[in-house]
């Protein structure tokens, strides 16, 4: 397959920016080689749904393989990248192979990030992989089930508190999700608890929801949230989480599960690059996200720093076009071509709340409540890879719809056990 | 809730005994506490659908709260039972609370045995858990990803080989669902492996497979497994396995995936009844599956040990059976009365073999192939607990039917880079 007049491509990464450059490339005469060290592509913006138990793992991933099959120009490799050499131009994973490349596109996307404060992660765990997912889903029911349990009334309510930081997208979405959980999914399943009762508290130290949005739109969505049952404190930064809760400003809140969408970091892959990079760890590349020194490495998606006069939001979008804008690079390069510096097209921003309840902001149109949620529902949907993913996510959200119940309420790791001993020391 | 004029019954276990007994109890004026340490019932037999990636976890297990969220009489405890002191009626749990009872139904199940050979264990995982499920499809899945990146045609090879011990129903399914994995769901997807060439070898230590059927059909069931790529080894013990692969009798078998499905042994919490044990740990019961010197202690479901003309057989249908029969008992014994011993119906067996085969023995009907996997299909799909799931499940098999494709590919764990660096030394 590697002829050796083609030249050859390495991606790392299959999220959106990785994904995207390799399917525009379908028809070019370029050998890819994708590498990711997970074997499937992930839908992040449902990935929430997987953590509040409305959707099953499954349901928002495909297998890169499969979604690839049909493309004799890719191959696949599930690895581990442990080394770039810009100068013998290879990459090296950690099974110990090597890989030569003509261009190179880092796509790694970004972790969740503590600002320094890392001894917070084990208290406060962040949302980025299905791996995170199952386990944020196995600590929510498992908060429940050991509230039912105590013996003493203190202990019942520290573990029905739930703390989200941050309150983006994400922190919206879990926010919103477990008021609905608690009010209506788990009503009348408790014998000693009243599900109801558990208080869902969204702090933000920024002095509104969902920064990105217009005022007003903010505003909306926090009474939107409010009327869920959640508390939205703004202005207030966290000033220390432990295994009892959180200290807001000098307000103790005791918690037992405390969710984190509040920072992200760039993939450490970045630092491989030997560029500059910004305050986040992003890679600061040129107008077309080549490498200043580098024309023949391209950074896309979550990794990439693009000093534009309008800053490219780290959401799905905004990585599919930098994918597709570097496969267009590189087939003018292939005809020793220019094309124009990349520009982000905004088409607009859309948050869920909970239970039928979103924003949406695009162009001149601004919804709120129930017509946003379906028109996130519908984008949603749209958008999620390949025609069964979007059948099965519908049946689930139209049963969801009628009965309140949520699907994948089912804790496949044993590590609530070891969360609550670390927690009860 | 615990009025003091009711008696007082403890369920440990919510799969079929437990559950059964519990729903049976509905209108009962008994207090029940059902316990589990996990938070839901699992519907076992299409585990090994959850293994071979064909179902997500989710679709075939229900949380046992909200299975019972109607039944005002029970509440469910997720805990893990740690003593029973059959003097003081009390059953503790491993986080410290101590629940008293009148009334006892252990009905615990039981795990995969090595037959005194633990080290095997790392080396060969059982399916009894969805947790166990999860980590077998990320040991098939990955040793696919790994046979892709091998250097070493050798190497390649040995992540190819595939061998099942123990060709019962899980055996069976395992093997032929494997079989239809490399030949038809992952064709097309590689670049330097294909996947068709892999070998799956079925190892039975007995003269047939299924052996709880009769030898026509063990035969019919041997030559439809043939028929999917399965090589079927029958009469040789396995005299060891370890990180390369299998010793069978003199000859060795390397292979990098072992899956164990040879040998079950009761839960632990049988030794703590006091009761004698049969040799496979099961607790011997009297004929109403109470305890001899403790009638108010019922075994049931996998646990139980009876000594009946027939042996009862570790299915659902005979747990359910336990299940609803101690139930019955203790109806009566409120009324003063006595019920007749409980006698096993036995109303047929099926097992399926891959894709479109099964063999189904039920009274005088006979049936393999194409009409016995319907009767399994439906049978199975109806059994499942829930509408929902069903109708999930049927959208799940319907769309496998028409594509060969699988719709749960996604390795959720990190244990596949643990294993192959444990396998690679």
């Amino acid at each position: 397959m590697n002829s050796p007049a083609r030249p050859r491509l390495i991606v790392i990464g299959g999220g959106f920016a990785g994904l995207w450059a390799v399917r525009a490339l379908a028809r070019s005469k370029i050998d890819i080689t994708l590498v990711d060290r997970c074997n499937h592509h992930l839908f992040q913006p449902l990935l929430y749904q997987v953590a509040t138990a409305g959707l099953s793992a499954p349901a928002i991933a495909a297998p890169l393989r499969h979604i690839l099959r049909n493309q004799r120009n890719v191959q696949v490799l599930m690895a581990q990248v442990s080394g770039i050499d810009r100068t013998a131009r290879t990459v090296t994973t950690s099974d110990g192979n090597s890989l030569s490349y003509d261009y190179l596109l880092v796509a790694s996307g970004a972790n969740h990030a503590y600002f320094g404060r890392d001894q917070w992660a084990k208290h406060a765990p962040g949302l980025k992989t299905l791996e995170d997912a199952l386990m944020i889903r196995a600590r929510i029911l498992g908060a429940f089930e050991r509230a039912e349990c105590a013996n003493d009334p203190a202990e019942a309510r520290a573990w029905l508190n739930f703390v989200v930081v941050g309150a983006g997208p994400t922190g919206v979405e879990l926010a919103g999700t477990l008021a609905e959980i608690a009010r209506h999914t788990l009503r009348s399943e408790f014998r000693h608890i009243d599900p109801t009762h558990a208080r869902v508290i969204l702090i933000e130290s920024g002095p509104r929801v969902l920064s990105a949005f217009e005022p007003a739109m903010s505003g909306k969505a926090q009474r939107q949230l409010e009327k869920l049952g959640v508390e939205v404190r703004l202005g207030v930064p966290v000033a220390d989480i432990d295994a009892d809760g959180v200290l807001l400003g000098s307000e103790r809140i005791a918690a037992r599960t405390v969710l984190w969408a509040a920072g992200v970091a760039a993939s450490p892959l970045g630092a491989m690059l030997g560029a500059p990079l910004d305050r986040a760890g992003r890679v600061q590349v040129k107008g077309d996200l080549s490498l200043p020194l580098h024309p023949e490495i391209f950074v896309g998606g979550d990794l990439a720093s693009i000093s534009a006069k309008k800053p490219v939001p780290g959401t799905a979008p905004a990585a599919k076009q930098m994918g597709t804008y570097v496969a267009q690079v590189l087939q003018a390069r292939l005809r020793k071509r220019t094309i124009k510096d990349f520009v982000y097209r905004d088409y607009g921003s859309l948050a869920a709340i909970g239970r039928m309840a979103a924003v949406v902001q695009m162009g001149p149109l601004r919804l709120s409540g129930f017509p946003a949620w379906w028109l996130w529902l519908a984008a949603h949907v749209f958008f999620l890879i390949g025609f069964r993913n979007r059948l099965i996510v519908l049946i689930d959200w139209a049963w969801a719809y009628f009965t309140h119940e949520r699907y994948a309420r089912i804790i496949t790791t044993d590590r609530t056990s070891k969360i609550s001993k670390a927690v009860n020391g």
